[in-house]
């Protein structure tokens, strides 16, 4: 199985692509699709972040999207926007009949170190062992999106 | 000038089509692409947003699009879920080129009513009569997204 991880966001969207077709689970690619005010008005900067989602299905054919749940955030505004860019992603991945799963933050933090109180370093250290990569991946935003992609595999396994 | 006015929202998107090439403005079409539960999961439901706003811009071919910004809403989830069918919508005018506008609830007030003040009974009475309907066009969100539009053709013709 092939999971593509994401991290929402409208200015950057973190992602993680991993196969457990291998013994253990390993990753494919892992990075974050990024837009600027320089890219123009916020429809156009959502119609990157849709391509740049498309082009990654189309690259690796997942067999599931896991992306996380948003809850209230203290900024609405960015809430908002953060919503509007998962709206675009989600629309990606039903256009390629790809299923999706969300999960909380809190969700993916048990699946990966097996406690909810985990913090961000200690997160990326499990997941930088656990996929054996040769050090902690950059930027923070796609070593969540490997977190999610991790968290799904975990949890399909748990479930077969 | 052709314009596609939408009054965004996830089970209910009203909208409303208005041309100006006649000597006063007139409504085209009016009505609402809806979704609910039993159309499957949340980005099944958005692929319908999608998939109905990009019908209506194939059959009207319209110059812009209008469409009402969020604020701060009191019941978040519901302004989460509402921002990812923005987001959506968004997509389907940028993937035919429109241009976008967006109004606040109180310019589109302003611009229908000449008051900000103005209650949603005098809102439909003003737009049944600027456009000449019968009677008041239902339901009420297809008469928002005529007020969008109609919004947006007096604020286009202000700047002319």
């Amino acid at each position: 199985m092939t999971v593509l991880g994401i991290d929402p966001g409208y200015a950057t969207v973190g992602y993680g692509i991993i196969s457990d077709d291998r013994r253990t689970p390993g990753a494919d690619e892992w990075g974050c699709v990024k837009t600027s005010k320089s890219d123009g008005e916020p429809p156009k900067r959502l119609g990157l972040i849709y391509k740049g989602i498309t082009n990654l299905i189309e690259r690796y054919n997942p067999e599931s999207m896991a992306i996380e749940r948003l809850f209230f955030a203290r900024n609405t505004t960015s809430a908002l926007q953060v919503s509007e860019a998962r709206g675009v992603i989600l629309l990606a991945a039903v256009h390629h009949e790809i299923p999706v799963t969300e999960y909380t933050p809190n969700q993916v933090k048990v699946a990966i170190t097996g406690s909810g109180s985990a913090d961000k370093k200690q997160m990326q250290e499990m997941i930088t062992r656990l996929l054996r990569l040769p050090e902690i991946p950059r930027p923070d935003d796609a070593a969540d999106g490997l977190s999610l992609a991790l968290c799904h595999i975990n949890c399909s396994r748990g479930r077969r």
